[in-house]
């Protein structure tokens, strides 16, 4: 799993800094998260290709998560896509962009679906053999989800030197992997335990922005393996955070702490401070294992 | 008069091409002409103030000319800005912004006044004491304006050495700098043509984007000093400047040429081409005086 920060400052962009937007990488998904304005132009310069991008999530509806969005299924449509493109966004993206395409004259020849989010509960949103998401419903000025993203357990791994000793034959491989038990010729049942390995431990990320500080999400998201949660401000400026329903540093590492998530990413930072250092700093006095987005920065999770 | 251009490329945003965006210096106005996406970081990179402009020129609702207006609306909110905002676009631009405003919940604090347009014929759509921008029917794929920047004629020089000559008083130098004779208090008339020097030529600016080869603008743009036409294609491409109702350099210059322009700035290049020379390269056969466009560059007109 690998996670592309293509932006990760609040509000306006700005000649060095680019409102949220960020690419997860996670069996064989490229999953774009919230589309700021000047999205596209962040993904063509991390080298990210416009054609393995098919799913697009939506937290909410301001510009800073969403202003990018026209512009790159406009570009999608230029650069001659035919697949289908999902978007899940809160109800009215679709409106809005409909609205948006049709001004232009410039309806999309490829398939556009919306699945459109109106529940304050978690849903399933998306589901394959490989990976799960669902909506983290947070607490914003605006209905607003953060996405949870699941791999699922993967097969069983073969133990090469059991399944040589019992000259065991490759066309029962697959069950195996799938978990079952062997019986052998002279009627022995090998336990499946003795012929495999566990699989890889499956990973999971939390995306949760634009949030205030809400525990109401901490069942949701316990014990994942990163959680990416926004930090607008800094203690010192509580009292705006509380006012604009956004959270500070130390509120970010106080739901990781109650989470036990493994890995905190903070970011969403207000441009009013001189260095993103200052978030670590005071999310690090809750909480050990703190990282920090950047613009362009990339995380092997 | 000075002409900033924030970007003047075709189609989408890239790394280091952005799509059309001007601002018109002239008469203490900075009109904002179209507004792609990235425009606002456009604007701070050129160092352009944003509390500067007042008015927004909108010639048609293809996202490389407007998907940078709804960001830029918001970034105005967020910096405090309380003085009117005048758009002047097709029908549409305000039921497009809205809807985005009010899904985000983002209403302005600040007055935002649409001029919509519909007419097929030039229209007078702002005046003050010093400046009149009239629109220029176009023709592009959808409903398209033009603008035309017109300086009035200002107040005609003092002769300082006439008026001292003839001993006038302070109190008559108002009416004759609009032109007034004067009559001496032992009754000799003093025609203001003595006393006065033509005030400077009044300077016209055109800008022409989208829009295939249209003769039809000769006669609303004849003798313009500057003229901005889009030029997306070369003529080796005319069938496809043809198809999607672009113009090419060639076309761009015939235009230019019959219309005994000064000067002739071309723009709205397709990304196609390795090198934007060849545009001046084919329009200079044409028309002697071709400028080239180019992201950051500041034309004094």
């Amino acid at each position: 799993m690998k996670l592309h920060i293509l932006g990760c400052y609040a509000a306006t962009p700005r000649t060095l800094t680019n409102p949220t937007s960020q690419v997860l990488e996670i069996g064989n998904h490229m999953f774009l998260i919230d589309c700021g304005e000047g999205t596209q132009v962040q993904l063509r310069k991390l080298k990210i290709k416009f054609s393995r991008i098919n799913h697009i999530f939506i937290s909410h509806l301001h510009g800073d998560h969403f202003f990018g969005l026209p512009g790159l299924i406009s570009t999608f449509r230029l650069l001659g896509r035919d697949k289908e493109l999902h978007i899940y966004g809160p109800k009215g993206t679709k409106e809005a962009i409909t609205l948006l395409l049709k001004l232009g004259d410039s309806w999309t020849n490829y398939p556009l679906v919306f699945h459109e989010l109106t529940s304050k509960d978690p849903q399933l949103v998306f589901e394959d053999d490989k990976v799960k998401v669902e909506t983290i419903p947070l607490q914003h000025r605006i209905y607003t989800n953060g996405f949870l993203f699941k791999e699922k357990v993967g097969e069983r791994k073969l133990n090469i030197d059991a399944v040589a000793e019992y000259k065991i034959d490759k066309c029962y491989f697959r069950n195996i992997k799938r978990g079952k038990d062997i019986t052998l010729e002279d009627g022995r049942v090998i336990s499946n335990k003795v012929l495999t390995f566990d699989p890889p431990k499956p990973k999971s990320y939390a995306y949760c922005s634009d949030t205030g500080y809400f525990p109401d999400i901490i069942g949701q998201i316990q014990k994942v393996d990163t959680l990416y949660h926004e930090s607008t401000f800094l203690e010192s400026e509580a009292h705006l955070a509380n006012k604009t329903k956004h959270a500070t540093a130390k509120e970010a590492a106080t739901i990781a702490q109650k989470a036990e998530v493994g890995t905190l990413i903070l970011g969403h930072y207000s441009t009013r401070y001189k260095s993103i250092a200052l978030f670590k700093e005071e999310a690090s006095e809750i909480f050990p294992k703190v990282e920090l987005a950047d613009d362009g920065k990339v995380f092997e999770l």
